[in-house]
């Protein structure tokens, strides 16, 4: 607790002031969550003012509204520059006051004017149908951050403060969220501050005692235990405590100014004198009661500081007499009168103490990041490709490739761009980066380390939640990024996604919101070559879950080479307001196309390979395939049935962007019927070889013509530490699985396909044999290139010779 | 750091046997990263006899092993009952090596012999095709946890305590995995752990230093900072470090007596003394090299204590000679021969320096949960049913009635049995468990708190991730359990369901491994009865999520009504070794099946409801529902066509357990094509209502003969703030549009069917607007049953007035 000061930090006046204006925000929380009409109380309340469904959360907004006016005062006194991020995103109501008392909702919002009818409105809209969400959203002017789910409110902090040296980031921190595992580890984000190029975040820890039903962890254990973990974090805590306002209000501006001040002088001496090391940042501890200023008792029933207080306090508001007078008497209790004139204005004292233009938080740009959204000075991606003079004969490690491509981003973009991922950029061969720049780190080094800095632009933590968090904090303000992840623990922040999704698809319909960069995921080590970490590193359903989201707002890539990637990444750079999901390989691994076929494929989404398939007219069959690993093995086994089946007529198929497969009338990328029916036939059979779980293609193409002929191999959750193709033989997927499958399909096909059946049985059994027998795989398959003798002939001899 | 003890605790005699044993355990654990063959090395190392993949984890291992011989010592001084939960599971050939050296492994698995045939065996097998995987899992005896994702060893640890007074759980945690954010929250389980009934965690932090290739936040910062931290989160920390082994075992071996020491006095303390409060439990923190007793340097980079010792220190040993020979000497340095007889056999002074029987870690039953898993005490739940006369008429809440069976089986399963939930158990309706058990809490408590105390049965914390990790550890160590949660944000634990699922289904391979009680889900504040929070908390994809998973281990069902919730939960909760997800919800809603008829549809799965249907023969068109609302919806639409259009055969059919959908083939539940066929025809249009994302129906049932005429509503991932029937509407599920889609489906249907569309299409803007209006829905809407006054002709004359 800070100790009392002589002279106190707010003069009378200043504290009337501050005072008042957290009731303004007060009554238009309060106004928002219950009222129908009368928004002034010019007349005693009626059941008819009320809504007949309340909706909104109580709890913890005072505290919210306290802590915005508080930030109020310092922006004006000190002009900094500051943004808000809500961690309690239920508070809604809080922050939808504040952005109209500052004139902001009124600029945004026009019909939502500053006067009685549009306070009328602005509270009737709130958790209404055809209004706005009960939850701090995109639609609440300043928030970049849906408020729904807890835990990301400190990690898009931090992903806010990077590369904003100006910037301060306040967040307040739920004493819910607080338990969170996201959050939890988030506190350790001050390892990745540079308080030299970055900006400060100011975390404000809101212990009000309560989750839902609940005390909550951080709010009942001693403050030592909690100011020695808070110390453990690396941060120096400030703590304001109390339940009498005109005491909390003069502890907490004198710890802001506190807090801004070491944050001053932490940047100062790191910026100016060239202080090294990380700085031990101030953070603010508050605790006041839950539901503060609300009612005290409701039925016999305390409600002020408990449980009870955190969504609607008193809820027969239209069919309870008391509830009513209840409800009443709390909102005179913040006199508006005072507050609001007689035509509805907020009164001119009040407007003066919010901050003017960009610096009222509700409107910070930094709050509506595409509005400081600057494009990606891009090298030009041909020029890292590899020669491909003919297809399926070189190898190359797509994933390095594309790091040399990310260097030069990394290079050219030195204020806007960064590289996350759970340490594993090295592993996922992108370190190519590290010779532009380091691996972030304000930590202690030692002289082991490899490329740490402070300055470093590619972030490394082992927590998926921190990469993704910051990521998703540093493009909502503004920047770009991407995020290499092992493809199955990227599942780990499929909840994240979901919301960062949400966010996408509703800010997309808000014209004052502007498009962001694209959230880009890279994702490498994936399903068919984790063989050596086994099954629990094996999992390809991150994109069946982002297949769910909204079509306007994802996009799925599978670049079957080193071309290929670096096409669809650099498209990738450069969209805007989507979620990217590329999926590539890292291992040597064949080569297709060349850069001008790979960027013309890649425009196209997908296509036939014509140098790969045995008739140019109607085929007899198509070969389908979507990711390296199914491409390898579908060309695999197209050689072997050119080979051995001449007369079939084969087609092959790549699939770079699989929302190509979906009817256009259910994605905006979706081909029309003639265009896929073109491609896949009306009546053949269509082998699909696909990276994922195979229902996903189903799934796409279910309304499609030829649909019942789509037979797809994928993953079928059958793995283990052993071989990469003892992986693919294990799903069925491998190449002597689809020539198998193939005959199967294609009717009529006469005596020497059934002896083929039988001789890709044997191959399957060798290979399994082989395998078993080496610890690796036989050289004759992994060594396979389309101009290699022919390998189906090899190895049903050796098949034979076995048997023998 | 512990001071120097005058009197050391082990004798020079203990010193050289437990650095034996770690040895000997180091040894096994290169051995099966590098040998197919010589394992003993009786003759000189060769190319040869290295397996020609390397695949394996060594830097973590020597602190595993270490560890776990120390706790060796403690077992057999103090006769502990103690099981070992490997943080950093890729240290998979420790935990095999410990297992050998116990003679659990050869009994478990006799083809791995306690000779030199045996160990060699033991050596090839791993990461072996066909062989064992390279983490800890399923088929590491002694292991509850499959290793391969970090985050969750210290969940897991509280898990596996509670209700096992006498077990002591040590948990070495990584300061990689410590990074994450489930172990970072994890460190406040301590807040629910009750040192009287349940049993003690030690934590063990093991800051080698590094991770894959950077260095460890938590190594990284002030050892008084970390102090601070560890003290913060409620432990004591006792330090451990250094680089000299004969130093460190001496230093271990007194932190584990005193960590021993302080647990066995909390626990005396709390359980003879009486004394309350939640005691500071001790944990170790032990600082040594990563890659310990490896090699030093390798090509003139340093490797014991960097990160390049995170994998396989020695890449090349097939090809430079140097590498093999650094091998060898690295082998041999750990001198197999004072280890191993001439027969191979681990020599007996070693032998006997393991715990026997089944206080061996490896053989705990603990480690083993269903060997110790005994039924639950259910009550008949039949008696917890609700009256239903007539089908569509009553309304109950089902999760409230499903509350009152659940507060029993707690009565009657005092020690078996307990509910997770992230502080949603009273918000979902659950409350009646309340009337049994209070909600486990030992932090400090309020005049305010309800129903907290250390016995509770409840658990609840903010933080999916602690639920779910809990309730894993719990289910591993043969008890049951049900986690409710809200079904958006169970998201957050879809990676760790992935291993989990994974080890359900890897484990049922093995015949020593007993089956396990099922992870039982209730999700509910489902998508449709979100519309209070908005968009961030309506996601009904966790369904599509578990669906991928191999269809032996998963089971999804949606009881329509309160009967079928109970008759579904009793089913959960007697099964074996599943996922079972149950999504049903907690508003008021109408009933439809007596308790009889209840477990009848739940036996079945599904099943036409002839008492809405307006035909028991072959029906014009098929009305599908599966989930609360979409059963409701479709319904009122049943009852709308058999006014309107009388003469339409109209079939019902309804879905509790969705997997029926799928073929026999693909999953145990699954329906023949026969008995499909005969409930939704081969050739009649289908209108299913599905309770989340539509493309899971077209998934499940594309092989069916009828699939061109399965149309299927759902989530379409529009959502908001708004009313129940809005959501609905949103999202075209509501009863009108389900009639326009069977009127735009049976082909033939006439004029009257024309009007009947345009009047639904009429009903649905009147119901907006009302909607829109009144911030609620029509009651005309929502207090519609079967029996009462027809609906659309109302809602039509309704409309024609307000066009008036």
């Amino acid at each position: 607790m800070t100790d009392q000061v002589l002279t106190p930090t707010l003069s009378d006046d200043e504290l009337a002031l501050i005072d008042a204006y957290w009731r303004a925000a007060n009554y238009l929380s309060v106004g928002q969550i219950y009222l129908l009409d009368n928004p002034l109380l010019r007349e005693p309340l009626a059941p008819r003012h009320v809504k007949p469904r309340l909706l909104g959360h109580w709890g913890t907004t005072p505290g919210l509204n306290l802590v915005y006016a508080h930030l109020n005062r310092v922006i004006r006194h000190r002009d900094v520059n500051v943004i808000y991020i809500t961690g309690p995103g239920h508070g809604g109501p809080g922050l939808v006051a504040n952005a109209y008392l500052e004139g902001t909702y009124t600029e945004v919002y026009t019909g939502i004017t500053e006067d009685t009818d549009g306070l009328r409105k602005l509270f009737r809209q709130f958790s209404f149908p055809g209004g706005i969400p009960s939850h701090v959203a995109s639609e609440t002017p300043g928030s970049i951050h849906e408020g729904g789910e807890l835990g990301y409110a400190l990690v898009h902090a931090f992903g806010a403060a990077f590369d904003n040296p100006d910037l301060v980031v306040a967040c307040v921190v739920g004493d819910g969220e607080a338990e969170t595992g996201p959050l939890a580890a988030g506190w350790h984000s001050n390892k990745f501050l540079n308080p030299v190029t970055d900006g400060a975040v100011l975390p404000i820890l809101h212990l009000n005692g309560y989750k839902i039903a609940n005390p909550t962890v951080l709010s009942r254990i001693p403050q030592e235990e909690l100011e020695a973990l808070l110390g453990g974090y690396g941060y120096r805590p400030i703590t304001v405590a109390g339940d009498d306002p005109a005491n909390v209000h003069q502890q907490l501006a004198t710890a802001l100014d506190e807090a801004f001040d070491q944050i001053a002088a932490i940047q100062r001496a790191a910026r100016l004198d060239g202080e090294k090391g990380r700085p031990l940042w101030p953070m603010i501890v508050l605790r006041t009661p839950k539901g503060w200023t609300g009612p005290k008792e409701v039925d016999g029933n305390k409600v002020e500081g408990t449980w009870r207080s955190h969504q609607v306090p008193l809820s027969e508001t239209r069919s309870n007499p008391e509830h009513l007078a209840q409800l009443e008497d709390w909102l005179r209790s913040y006199s508006p009168d005072e507050l609001f004139d007689d035509d509805g204005a907020l009164r001119p004292h009040l407007r003066e103490f919010a901050p003017q233009g960009e610096r009222r938080m509700s409107a910070n740009p930094h709050a509506n990041g595409g509005l400081l959204l600057r494009d990606l000075d891009l090298p030009a991606f041909p020029d890292y490709g590899v020669a491909v003079e003919t297809p399926a004969t070189g190898t190359a490690e797509a994933t390095r490739v594309l790091g040399t491509f990310l260097r030069d981003v990394i290079r050219r973009n030195p204020d806007r761009f960064r590289v996350m991922g759970p340490d594993e950029t090295a592993s996922n061969r992108l370190s190519a980066v590290l010779e532009a720049t380091d691996k972030t780190w304000l930590a202690e080094t030692g002289p082991d380390d490899d490329h740490l800095s402070p300055d470093g632009r590619v972030m490394e933590v082992l927590s998926e939640h921190l990469c993704q968090g910051w990521l998703e904090g540093y493009l909502l303000t503004g920047r770009h990024g991407l995020f290499n992840c092992y493809e199955a623990f990227v599942h780990i922040v499929d909840s994240m996604l979901n919301q960062h999704a949400k966010w996408l698809y509703s800010s997309s319909h808000l014209p004052w919101r502007r498009p962001i960069a694209s959230l880009n995921y890279l994702l490498t080590s994936h399903v068919w070559r984790q063989d050596h970490n086994g099954a629990s590193h094996q999992d390809p359903g991150f994109i069946d879950h982002v297949a769910n989201k909204r079509p306007e707002v994802v996009r799925v890539y599978l670049p079957p080479d080193a071309n290929t990637l670096l096409s669809v990444a650099d498209h990738c750079l450069r969209s805007r307001h989507y979620v990217n999901v590329i999926v590539a390989g890292k291992q040597p691994a064949l080569t297709y196309l060349d850069m001008d076929q790979a960027i013309a494929h890649c425009t196209r989404g997908l296509g036939i390979w014509d140098w790969a398939s045995t008739t140019t007219g109607e085929p007899d069959v198509v070969l389908a395939c979507a990711g390296d690993i199914p491409t390898l093995e579908t060309l695999a086994a197209a050689d072997i049935l050119r080979h051995e089946l001449p007369e079939l007529g084969v087609r092959v198929v790549n699939v770079v962007d699989i929302m190509r497969l979906q009817p256009d009338t259910e994605h905006p990328h979706g081909l029309s019927d003639r265009e896929f029916d073109a491609l896949f036939t009306t009546d053949k059979p269509v082998i699909f070889a696909y990276h994922g779980y195979p229902w996903l293609i189903h799934r796409l193409t279910y309304r499609r013509t030829n649909h019942a002929q789509m037979h797809v191999r994928g993953f079928k959750e059958r793995g283990t530490t052993t071989t990469p193709f003892d992986m693919v033989m294990l799903n069925d997927l491998d190449r002597f699985h689809l020539v198998l499958d193939v005959i199967d399909r294609v009717d009529g096909l006469g005596t020497r396909a059934a002896m083929l059946r039988q001789r890709m049985v044997d191959a399957r059994m060798a290979a399994r044999r082989y395998t078993r027998d080496h610890g690796e795989d036989d050289p004759a398959i992994t060594n396979w290139t389309w101009d290699s003798d022919y390998q189906a002939t090899s190895l049903s001899q050796q098949t034979l010779s076995e048997r023998r």
